[in-house]
């Protein structure tokens, strides 16, 4: 059985876009159960400016008072030196980068072009040696909402100038859901291929409803790291309506079902997924916390038994 | 490329649980929009009494004012002798029969037992025979909502004996979303080497998130005939607010992303799923229709070119 290491982005990279504030004792509560599901991974926060994004602005607070499980790793999301400080002082496991594969999808989100996103990060990569492992996610890898498909070509060329600054992991963000099966299966052929030695991870959303498949896609081909947000939770700013995030529950039950080990309790999971609603105040797209697994049976309706007589 | 053959089930399987009735004027009107996509067959309504669907009592006023389009086949589904006489009368040209692999599933969906189906179902196949094609449904071939696992043994076994009557084509339904990819894979293997002259349909449902997956699994097997529902209507009775049919545009939009040939006019079809909400009153799950395709493509923000020019 082939293991994977999920790794659940809900408090981070759902609730940045949440429209209400979530309070800081729900996020502690929602990351300590995380915690006790067997993730190997849970981004809590971001350590971003308070100004730019206001829904995680506690993010001291949380880092203060989650309950650390043994075997799981509590990252950050780490734009810069500043938050690198903030991230050390708050023992942050790991520090979780990011920047755009597509120079118009970086300008967009991050407000400078790559090569100025790269000295930064590097900055970021010099600071961390020696103390915390640093994981970078590239955006944008399958393709940009702006610019269209991102070749795999640039994709390696960023992934090499990171895996050259000795980065511990990379991660391959779908960031806008436009990634397709047979395209992963290349990419990730390739990155495995050319990097033996890093932790690769890959982030799917479902914006066009392919999460799943092409999270199959990437684990048949040997990759072991996935990013999944509880309920589904996220969103894509240029898809009103549509899917975020994949559901992390509703990927480890299909791992499961295809026989992959995900070390997760996925009855604890369901249980906490079926919380979420509640605390954010709305639907959430995950399906299997609404069906439940596929072999949590139905009773027969009462008058079936009535059928059964009559035709005995 | 192969060429996949796709058959939308939504003005039947997907209005028969609508809570208001369709109009008929808009069940007319969306069979004839469907018509100019490309399908294959369209699965246009069902002559069960109007007692026991109400939603779909105007079925000979549906199939006797749809505009039909050379190439395209009307399917309808036929419970029994009663049924097949009305739409023989209506001109339908294919008879789509069902009964349920599962005996609990079949008792409590078609309240008797299915020998009794088989039966009532063989009636049906001779009275068509030299008439018109039949295409025979078989429900809860992944799993039974109530008894669980179905084994593929007991699937192979009805098949065998539809195909001894002599049927035209055989559809493997998912009813409530219960098969996992590689299980897929592995019936749809099966089931090509022992029907290689049998029209096999595959059909299913999102209920819990792995739809496209399954259809991919499926199509990598070289099963080139799928149903599918205009917007993902259609729902499962046992997992309340759970996804129903695989979305048609978002198979469509994955398959034709994979590089098979659909002959569906993808930007005409997802003009018309973006009519679905107005027609039925709600939001459906589908996620193309919302998103775009991959490639369509947003202009940048107004902010972007400022800091290009900053950086310049």
């Amino acid at each position: 059985m082939q293991r994977i290491y999920f790794n659940d982005v809900v408090t981070r990279d759902g609730f940045q876009i949440e429209p209400e504030f979530v309070p800081t004792e729900s996020k502690v509560a929602l990351v300590d159960a995380l915690s006790r599901c067997g993730y190997a991974k849970v981004e809590v926060t971001s350590f971003t400016s308070a100004k730019s994004i206001p829904m995680l602005r506690d993010a001291e607070e949380v880092m203060g008072r989650i309950q650390r499980v043994p075997g799981v790793e509590y990252t950050v999301l780490v734009p810069n030196v500043r938050g690198a400080e903030r991230a050390l002082e708050s023992k942050a496991d790991e520090f979780n980068l990011v920047m755009s594969t597509s120079e118009t999808h970086n300008l967009a989100n991050l407000r400078m072009p790559r090569e100025r996103s790269f000295a930064a990060l590097k900055e970021v990569v010099a600071l961390a040696e020696g103390r915390v492992p640093v994981n970078v996610s590239l955006s944008a890898c399958f393709g940009c909402p702006m610019e269209g498909l991102v070749p795999a070509d640039v994709v390696i060329a960023w992934s090499d100038r990171f895996a050259e600054l000795g980065v511990r992991g990379l991660t391959i963000c779908d960031t806008t859901g436009m990634a397709h099966p047979s395209q992963v299966s290349r990419l990730c052929e390739t990155l495995r291929k050319r990097f033996p030695g890093l932790q690769l991870t890959l982030h799917f959303h479902n914006t066009r409803g392919m999460g799943l498949a092409n999270v199959l896609a990437a684990a048949q081909q040997g990759i072991d790291r996935f990013d999944g947000s509880l309920g589904g939770l996220g969103g894509c700013p240029y898809a009103p309506g549509a899917s975020g995030n994949i559901c992390s529950e509703d990927a480890i039950h299909m791992l499961q079902a295809e026989g992959y080990e995900t070390g997760i309790d996925l009855t604890r999971l369901l249980a906490v997924a079926r919380q979420l609603p509640d605390i954010v105040g709305h639907d959430v797209p995950g399906q299997v916390a609404k069906a439940g697994r596929i072999l949590d049976l139905h009773p027969e309706p009462d008058f079936v038994a009535d059928i059964r007589s009559k035709f005995a």
